[in-house]
């Protein structure tokens, strides 16, 4: 391996830095979700001078953390709708894993909401609304799902019901650990086709 | 039938002015949710005077129309929820009716919202609730309904699934004449107990 010349191994600090800071920024907001720079700052083990050379404002850092965690979302959720998968299968195992993962962001969507434009909050809902989008269409191609309803209904049937259970569980009338069972069994009564 | 003391014809007088500024007022908010007083007392015939003297503010007269129509409300859904229907038949008799009450009073909806507290708004709301939730025990002890699932759940999923129909409408995603077909379908099968 080549010698790292002082412009590569100021980069390498750099993206080291860049890593750190992603990394501190989803922990600190995780645990509270209108924690400061300063202390974001402290938790990745950089000056407030490189944090805010890298990220200039508060706005910019959240909207960085969020876009990480939509990328890791996209890549877990990619992985349970794969095509070789039975449609209700994989629509359970997209319940339980895009329930964890946003009962896991809770604190982030809360930083999130009260900072960006809600269209970037919204990224984060699309990246599993697509998923859906087209695993109902699969679905419905091979029968397992109803044809019966429209499209766009049974898809607003899954969204709405996962909202629900969120407030559910934030009222205290659903158990966090309960509720992608309850989610899952839910949305496959409503999608799937009418007997007889 | 005797005579009418003076008294007895100025009650009945004001009784009958009531009845028509209720009637107009329900008439006016449902034409334009945000009408004034001037016009209501022009459209029930009565004077300015008149009309303050029986409601002393805008936010009086449209808590007694919200009150009226939810008084209304509740016994159109008393006659579909009779304990001789069939549980599925009668919720369906309830989605058919509430949405229709629902649909015809979205501008006393939208009245209330901006003039009332949420608390006295959610009376309409309630009034469908309840009727729901009665049901909902009632299909599950006669079997008709799923006891596998919360009945608090069963309830939550009836309330969102309206809500969202409702968004879809307005959204222009769903035609107001099929929603209460697509709600009643829906609901239906997501609370038809699991069959095997």
């Amino acid at each position: 391996m080549p010698r790292m010349t002082g412009e590569g191994r100021r980069r390498a600090d750099a993206e080291r830095n860049i890593e750190a800071i992603l990394d501190a920024a989803l922990d600190c907001i995780s645990d509270q979700p209108d924690v400061n720079m300063t202390a974001i700052a402290k938790a990745a083990g950089v000056s407030r001078v490189t944090l805010y050379a890298h990220f200039p404002s508060r706005h910019d850092l959240v909207a960085h953390v969020l876009d990480r965690a939509v990328t890791t979302a996209a890549e877990v959720l990619d992985t349970e709708t794969l095509d070789d998968h039975d449609p209700a299968e994989a629509l359970t195992r997209l319940i339980r894993s895009g329930w964890q993962i946003l009962a896991g962001h809770r604190n982030l969507m809360t930083a999130a909401h009260d900072t960006l434009p809600p269209a970037q909050v919204r990224s984060f809902h699309n990246t599993v609304l697509r998923r859906v989008e087209k695993l109902i269409t699969r679905g419905r191609r091979q029968g397992t799902f109803r044809t019966d309803l429209p499209q766009t209904w049974l898809v607003t049937i899954f969204y709405s019901l996962l909202h629900a259970a969120a407030e559910e569980v934030t009222a205290g009338r659903l158990r966090q650990r309960d509720a992608a069972d309850v989610l899952a069994t839910t949305i496959l009564s409503a999608l799937t086709p009418p007997t007889r």
